[in-house]
């Protein structure tokens, strides 16, 4: 007999990208940082104890959100700490929206939203991004008319690495009547220089979310711990309400709060990934593929098209997915609309760009035979 | 603004025990093992990098998975990883009842019950215990007439320790038309030689989840692990759909699979909490309190009543607990009813429950004034 509810059984469940086992694989899939976490990390690991686990830890992470409240110039009461940053997109959707309600989401985005949206019994409006991938001028005007009360847009947008400035955000909060939830994951990885800031949104604006975490930016994939920014007013019912009552444990909370406090160290990891950034953009375009700016620490590169023929070009680059991975090079093929021409790679460490570039040089080449 | 939904803003958060940061409480009020992990975790733990950490780990735990059904003899598809034994409870309730569905939970027991009900927007049916905290025989019936799509069981039983056998709980599954949750936080501390078993139930009934932690008997409450044991077919929505998709990181799941390897020594713990149970319960009887069997690592002693004052022993339960805390002894005190005239403390160490003790015993004694 089967005993889960309607919608669970009729919907299709998230796939993550693949995680191979074999340590000797060039991994450019899953957008992890090429280089590991600081030394103060490292540290704060080596001074965990068995003993530190014997009671519950923290149910708050306390330390950790005094530091980043402090990091950020907020107060603690504006950090949420998750285990990992799908704990708090299903947190927001669990809090702020009832079965049958509308979420609003850019497309193509994050393919996880939808997933999270069918398990609370959700309908999704998409909003289709624009040909360089920037939020319609009326997203929130579209959301609002689809009764929306929850949208999602992720900056640096993924796949593209497209940035949308805060003030288009801004203007998106100001007029969109639910609340908005700007998943920054790769904000770590943005061009100082630009001044990127969201942050300042959740002071002016009730209805902002900022997730951030620490899996990108901080290499700290495997330890499942982000946070998310906002008024006290949103946060508190996901606080005290629905987060499950001991969400992160004493050994992320250690090393979270160690990475943040040595963000200066990372930050030359980010400088690092933004260098080799501008060197695959350069040679990707070199070899005919098109590619938008990125911000992030991954590139989404489309196969040059012969002739407007837009089925070959995503035969090709299906092809080209699968010739990289059979050199044991793993990127990543979306087969989804406007995404089939295109492969996601994620920015390596310059021998392993180098390697992605190599291989992809001979795949390209005409055949000889 | 307020943009939570209407259930939300209406429930009230799970209380957790107190979690006091100074080192030199004596803590006997959430149910802590108070002997740390074995040395095989502890090694475990020397033997993480945070080079481990960079990738995403697995996503649904499977070194752990393998250890555990091994262990179970059982097939990894009828084990499920969670972030602590509150995911699952929370994840069994989002998979399997929806919003305005009714679940029953044996009264009283673990306060996050109706907690993640509210959350869900589910409603509640009580099932009375018996006077010795047994589940009543027609427990099976009253749910099924309450229309209950889960039914919750913490045995051995909190906060009394009273243990349900098999054969019982067996009955039950075959009755209810829902899917009965087994929540089994404190098995380890079973008298072996009692030979209780109810994953042998997940084996006859598809409707059956049991609930197991790394939280008491491997002394990891500050890592968040636990896993579910029931039928592929029901556990299949949450592994593959339900699960946020990460849910457990790198270190905890080589953590768990250390421990649960290594449970040999967790035992030795276990059997030295018996010890002290057996000493506590005496010493405390002796004393004029009144303490059923408990097979968990936690006793449930009854204020002796004088003449049937109810209010009386109440009171006396209240300031009792408060003298202890002013002596630095933590115990817990529940304020509801059945229970207003009780204590629930944890087996501590041989030293700290004789300075429990020592200091209920200056309490009792007349006043000298």
């Amino acid at each position: 007999m089967s005993y889960e509810r309607a919608n669970i059984r009729e919907m299709t469940g998230y796939a993550s990208g693949e995680q191979p086992a074999q340590p000797d694989i060039i991994k450019l899939n899953t957008n992890e940082n090429p280089y590991p976490a600081t030394a103060a990390v490292a540290e704060a690991l080596r001074n965990c104890r068995v003993e530190d686990l014997r009671r519950y830890p923290s149910p708050l992470a306390d330390r950790f959100r005094r530091t980043a409240a402090e990091y950020h110039q907020l107060e603690i009461d504006n950090i949420i700490p998750t285990n990992g940053g799908d704990e708090l997109l299903r947190l927001v959707i669990t809090t702020f929206a009832n079965a049958g309600d509308t979420l609003a989401i850019a497309e193509p985005s994050y393919s996880l939203y939808p997933v999270l949206a069918d398990i609370q019994g959700c309908k999704t409006a998409r909003i289709m991004l624009g040909e360089d991938w920037s939020n319609p001028e009326d997203f929130a005007d579209q959301a609002n008319r689809a009764g929306a009360r929850i949208a999602f847009v992720v900056n640096p947008h993924a796949p593209s690495g497209h940035l949308n400035s805060s003030a288009e955000l801004s203007r998106i909060a100001e007029n969109f009547s639910g609340v908005l939830v700007i998943d920054e994951a790769y904000v770590d990885f943005i061009d100082p220089e630009l001044r990127y800031d969201a942050v300042e949104l959740t002071r002016k604006f009730d209805n902002v979310l900022v997730l951030r975490t620490m899996s990108k930016g901080y290499s700290l994939a495997g330890l499942r711990f982000a946070y998310g920014i906002g008024a006290q007013s949103l946060l508190a019912p996901m606080l005290y309400k629905t987060r499950d009552s001991y969400n992160t444990d004493y050994i992320s909370q250690t090393l979270a709060t160690a990475a943040l406090q040595d963000r200066a160290a990372a930050a030359l990891n980010w400088a690092k990934v933004r260098a080799e950034r501008l060197r695959l953009h350069r040679a990707l375009s070199e070899m005919g593929f098109y590619c938008g700016n990125s911000q992030s620490n991954f590139i989404l590169a489309q196969i040059p098209q012969h002739a407007d023929a837009l089925a070959g070009a995503e035969r090709h680059a299906l092809s080209l997915y699968q010739q990289l991975k059979s050199k044991g090079i793993l990127i990543r093929y979306f087969d989804q609309p406007r995404l089939r021409d295109k492969l996601r790679i994620t920015v390596g460490t310059p021998d392993q760009n180098t390697q992605l570039l190599l291989a992809l040089r001979q795949s390209l080449q005409p055949s000889t035979d």
